[in-house]
């Protein structure tokens, strides 16, 4: 298809073609070879794979017009400007540090992405009413320090000071590992943009989640990042020998668990918008001839809409309790974490969903159950995400796939987005 | 009470009164001090603490009357003659080796109880028309060597040669330990009995369950040793991020093993002489954001009937099957372990409880849950098995707890017992 120009005053451009896809594809194969490990994919925050990464990213971010550099938090910032000095920022990327043994679709994706299409717009001499910036963001997944997202955080000016202390395995602080990689902790707070200034951030990443592929949509439109909801719960009933104890004697802490298990995933099915998995569960000391005494679970309960969450989990904790009270059996439930959700721009989304719209696809809109950077930037500024179908909703795995057709849709839709996006039409600056 | 003499033959003899209770108590007291820890009870098989056991044992078996010795297996075998030289015996006891932190009353209480219902009888002169032998065995928990039950299965002449090569954590065979004990592995053959000369075995031991308690009473009388059969179910479903993936397409292994652990309690509740215990669980790999792929668990199924518990069995795989179909995940159960159960002799059942009955109490019936040295010997001869009221239905802890009240009722009772019993109006023996 032929990306037709929106604004008389912009020059005509090449159609990108079905190549934008392929071009995607053989950056993302290259950045796969910056690893920590020999035999697979892991770029944790700060480590030397990141580096190489990090510069091989500001590599193509200049051949593709843009100036590049490193902000104080390791962040990869590529400015595209825009038709006049004066005009805001859009922000667009994603994240470069991956899981141990990741694949090379999640957050690596949403940066080749961005940069393919600004390349895309410097290649047809385009210039929009805005300035483009591209971050590649390094502290997505949390995995090398105890802490997460310290990169979004960073541009959104909300890094807690105690992050800097935080330290790796081997006792590295985060401050030290800054500085080892060419950065200023002390300099973090330069790292926070003026909102003013921000049209909002925008991020393209694979949808991690198989609804697309049920759907048969190579992309959607996000309409909120999650918020969740993590509890420990423990069932403490009676021990008893699994001969002598009659049933109707027995107060089974793991029959009671399970009860649970299955009320919370039937309060999560007659729930839309809400999800809950019971991920972990044990029977401590148990013992294949005695009676469980104390079952423990988790429990991660996510939704788009918090009202909808907290509705949800005391629904749960409610049936939960009236099992435990019915099986004579002791309940207690303990939040590890809660998280509020991060919903998408409704300007944003439709944004996004008048390109789909324009590529002759079905927009279709869904959440995003998992986190992202856009939820360090959700108080800071409108966010927006594009998904991309991945096979079976698989990630976190060398597994992951994602299809050239899909990776080229959604660099074909990403540059019409920014094509079509006037400044001068969003509420609050018309 | 007075123990009123039911034979013209046997001369007049004193009251035994409620002191019987405390001698033995006093006794399990003494026992409870041959232990392998400083700091609890653990009496493992051919250890020095049995070693001192088994002679304490011995002592307190001459003292009675009885003539005593070690059986080829570490038995204590204490012997007191009947009123001629021809007549049958009858064997009594339990065991003296323990669990590790044990209770003193589990299997010791009965060897105790033993001895000083001979010593009752010995101490009125009276002699019976029958021997009597107390058997202490030394090998029914099973703990220091991966076999069980090595004494009572020597007596009936079942030893698998491959137990003398079973070995401890620290290498040493059972020959050998044998041998460290004093007895003659070569021998274990000789420890077997003539079943033509043996009337029956019969064993006082703690019911190690709540059935007494509720019914408020201090014996009751078994009906079978429950055969028992173990599982271990693994649960495959379908590994998925626990934000993304919506309920209605998960592949949920856990909430599948939730539902099959209901189904079981469920099958057990609805089948009388049925019990089922899940006793351990586990997601292995599982984590409080992933959606369960694989679920583990276990079942114990036990019943005094085998028609029941492979009926039972059977029902719970069937239910077990649906569940796994219906919810798209894989399921394999295998068996680890099947022994039949064993049934006590109707006309044993019928002398101790006419024998409960001259004490002024309501004979119960019921069935043994766990397993008991009777189980090896149920195929040589009938056997017969009292249970003692035991706090709480506790055992395999230093917890256990008997009153002294119900031991003299179980010690009186097994004295009238064998009072009664007359080998000529046995069915096959008249």
């Amino acid at each position: 298809m032929t990306l037709s120009p929106t604004h008389a005053s912009r020059p005509q451009e090449p159609a990108p073609g079905p190549a934008l896809g392929a071009a995607v594809m053989d950056r993302l194969a290259a950045l796969a070879g910056f690893s920590g490990d020999a035999d697979g994919l892991t770029r944790l925050y700060l480590t030397p794979a990141h580096k190489a990464a990090a510069l091989a990213v500001a590599g193509w971010m200049e051949q593709a017009g843009m100036a590049a550099g490193l902000d104080p938090a390791g962040t990869v910032v590529g400015r595209y400007e825009g038709a006049r000095a004066d005009v805001p920022t859009l922000l667009l990327g994603s994240h470069i540090d991956t899981v141990r043994h990741a694949g090379r679709y999640d957050g690596n994706l949403g940066v080749v992405v961005a940069i393919a299409a600004v390349a895309a717009l410097h290649a047809a001499g385009v210039r929009l009413p805005f300035a483009i910036e591209v971050l590649a963001f390094g502290d997505e997944e949390g995995v090398r320090f105890p802490v997460t997202l310290t990169g979004s955080r960073a541009v959104a000016g909300t890094v807690p000071p105690a992050f800097l202390e935080a330290r790796d395995p081997d006792g590295v602080s985060l401050a030290q590992a800054l500085r080892d990689f060419g950065c200023d902790p002390l300099a973090l707070g330069r790292a926070a943009r003026d909102r003013a200034r921000i049209l909002g951030y925008l991020e393209v990443h694979i949808e991690q989640g198989p609804v697309l592929e049920a759907e048969n949509l190579p992309v959607g439109i996000v309409t909120a990042i999650a918020g969740a909801s993590r509890l420990a719960v423990t069932v403490e009933g009676r021990a008893g020998h699994a001969g002598t104890v009659p049933m109707r004697l027995r107060r089974d802490a793991l029959a009671a668990a399970a009860e649970m298990v299955l009320a919370i995933e039937a309060a999560a099915c007659a729930t839309p918008d809400l999800v809950a998995t019971v991920g972990r569960i044990a029977v401590p000391r148990g013992a294949v001839n005695v009676i469980p005494e104390r079952a423990e679970f988790t429990l991660d309960l996510r939704s788009p809409s918090d009202r909808v969450r907290r509705e949800g989990l005391a629904g749960i904790l409610r049936a939960c309790e009236a099992i435990a009270a019915r099986r004579g059996v002791a309940m207690r439930a303990t939040a590890s974490y809660d998280e509020p959700a991060g919903p998408c721009a409704p300007w944003l989304m439709e944004a996004i969903a008048e390109g789909v719209g324009r590529l002759g696809l079905r927009p279709l809109r869904l959440p995003s159950g998992a986190g992202h950077d856009g939820l360090a930037l959700a108080g800071f500024c409108p966010i927006g995400m594009i998904f991309v179908r991945c096979a079976g909703g698989l990630s976190h795995s060398p597994a992951e796939s994602v299809a050239v057709e899909d990776v080229d849709v959604a660099t074909r839709l990403l540059v019409d987005v920014l094509r079509h996006l006037d400044p001068a039409r969003l509420p609050g600056r018309a």
